[in-house]
């Protein structure tokens, strides 16, 4: 088994979940992670774990849903499982990506809705997201299998000791911060307000790899225009150089050169659809191009990211209102040149170097 | 995918545990397998019930195993997942049948006591244990892979109420009879008496194939000679040409041409060891050869087996007393030719050929 294996289970097990004697685990990943897998039961047992696998298989889960219709129950016993689990570790790594494209959308949101239950369970715990190369994934990322494997492989094996203390600087000037501006390229130039909000530093614990720091913007301070230049899919569809402008917190014209329709559809899902929820700054420089997976996209070092839709609950401060919405997309731009981020009227990065940075 | 895979699916789900709407079910497979658990799935979507797929892969238990030491806790976690579901549909079918080999025993025997809980709740249930021909379970039959998957589909897609009928007729003169008489080529001259136990008729529920009848008999009844001339593997050894000679119920001497040492430990174990807690009779044609797999061959057409060690307690009446024991070896008799088994000195089968049967 190649070691770096082994060293991603490590960097779970006692980095991401801490896992310690007598935790029950839950491990779900795909049949083709089965290295990993093993990598993690030979961890769990000698750390005194109780692991158990569950298989996410793409295919099942296709043949499941084409099959059922659109009623769905609550999985009871899988319920009763995550109830008495101490720890989730989920890794993604199935063959095919668009494994589940021609399942119909009404069966796949009458299903999610029947395992609301069991997801908030498992979100209520101790958890990692993570991925295992293969070969759909590589391809995705347009990248060879190996090539793959070491963009993966790097990606999580940062020193993330040494991570959490490179983006807490960050984390501290955005907390010193009310007034931000993101000015990129000749489109960008966008200011909002953080003004009691919290910033969170993502160092790989939830997700592996981590290497973002983000908060949410006050719902109704967002003005100016951003264009992304990242692309990513929704749903099976690219989109790319999304181009938004706000006014007062809503987006009051758009446009983009792939996907202009979908981005419509994404802003008229509901009202908290056309705010912005989340700003994120990507600070994992392992991460250098972007491969279509979000977990690692905007992560990605000298970017920032901000997502239409719903505001994670724990960076919103008490006095703010929280901007609910049925979505939370994340588009990226890249701060790499021709690019500031000013604090309060003060530059934190230009062109992707952060002031805090040795030379 | 293979037609018959489907068919397999739908013989489990319809005819072995019998899966209803509303039904939490296990399915608990090899990732190789997948096929298996992709029909399986369509089903329960087709039929309303609710699957979750549990990986069992041996490297992963192998690499737990052996890193875990000599203490387990009981997985609570799956306990709690297995009183909620209604059914378990089990499948054998790994990459190596020997992936385990190398796991110290006493680490096996400890999980084993640790996990006893989470079995017994399983066995309370529905449940159905079969198998998905893999290469490796081919190369431990000695077959080509494409020869068998041809051998596996044959075995579990027999017409399973004409199967059940047909074997019933060898459960009503087993139900009549008091004494039994096996006799098979030079060797074997055995009788023992079945009075007041139950035979039980096995078409395909709990075990996928099913194809056998089987009963206990009286535990101090069996006197005489067996000779047990198909071989079979017990942890990872080879026993063959296994003679047992009985008197009032005990083996009294044993010889083997193949384990003849792994034979006297089995006989050694405790002192319901050296009797024999189950009679059955192989009846499923399909299966015309031995595999080196106990869930086909004891129900090979035209042979007799006999185990030494506990009884099921199903086939023990109320005025029995019921062997046990730590152990429970199948070894069976190729009653094809040169053989007969007499039932109170009346001949029901004579070189594999029932009096029931039509010419």
């Amino acid at each position: 088994m190649d070691p770096r294996i082994r060293e991603h289970a490590e960097t779970i097990v006692d980095h991401s979940v801490d896992i310690e004697e007598g935790d029950r685990v839950v491990i779900q990943m795909p049949g083709e992670a089965e290295d990993l897998a093993v990598a993690l039961h030979e961890l769990c047992g000698e750390r005194g774990a109780i692991p158990i696998w569950i298989a996410h298989s793409d295919r099942a889960s296709r043949a499941y849903l084409r099959a059922g219709g659109e009623e769905y129950e609550t999985p009871d016993h899988q319920q009763a499982l995550y109830e008495e689990t101490d720890a989730f570790i989920i890794a993604r790594g199935g063959a095919n990506i668009t494994e589940t494209s021609d399942v119909p959308p009404e069966n796949n949101a009458a299903y999610r809705r029947a395992v609301k239950p069991v997801q908030e369970e498992r979100l209520s715990k101790r958890w990692c997201l993570t991925q295992f190369p293969t070969s759909g994934h590589a391809q995705l990322a347009g990248m060879s299998t190996e090539g793959y494997e070491n963009f993966v492989w790097d990606a999580v094996g940062l020193d993330w000791d040494a991570q959490r203390e490179f983006q807490a600087q960050m984390v501290d000037h955005l907390d010193a911060a009310s007034e931000i501006r993101i000015v990129a390229g000749e489109e960008t130039d966008l200011t909002f307000s953080i003004e009691g909000n919290e910033t969170l530093n993502d160092y790989g614990e939830k997700n592996l790899p981590g290497g973002e720091v983000f908060t949410a913007p006050v719902a109704d301070s967002v003005d100016g225009t951003v264009f992304f230049d990242v692309p990513r899919y929704r749903q099976g569809r690219e989109i790319d150089d999304v181009r938004l402008d706000f006014e007062d917190g809503e987006v009051v014209d758009y446009s983009a050169g792939r996907g202009e329709d979908l981005v419509g559809e994404i802003l008229e899902t509901d009202e908290g659809a056309r705010r912005i929820g989340e700003f994120g700054v990507g600070m994992n420089r392992a991460i250098d191009q972007p491969t279509y997976n979000m977990l690692f996209d905007e992560k990605m070092g000298d970017t920032i990211h901000l997502a239409v839709g719903s505001a994670y609950e724990e960076t919103v401060g008490e006095d703010n209102e929280r901007n609910e919405s049925a979505e939370h997309v994340d588009m990226i731009v890249d701060m790499s040149r021709d690019s500031k981020i000013e604090l309060d009227g003060e530059i934190v990065q230009e062109n992707g170097r952060f002031v805090f940075e040795d030379d």
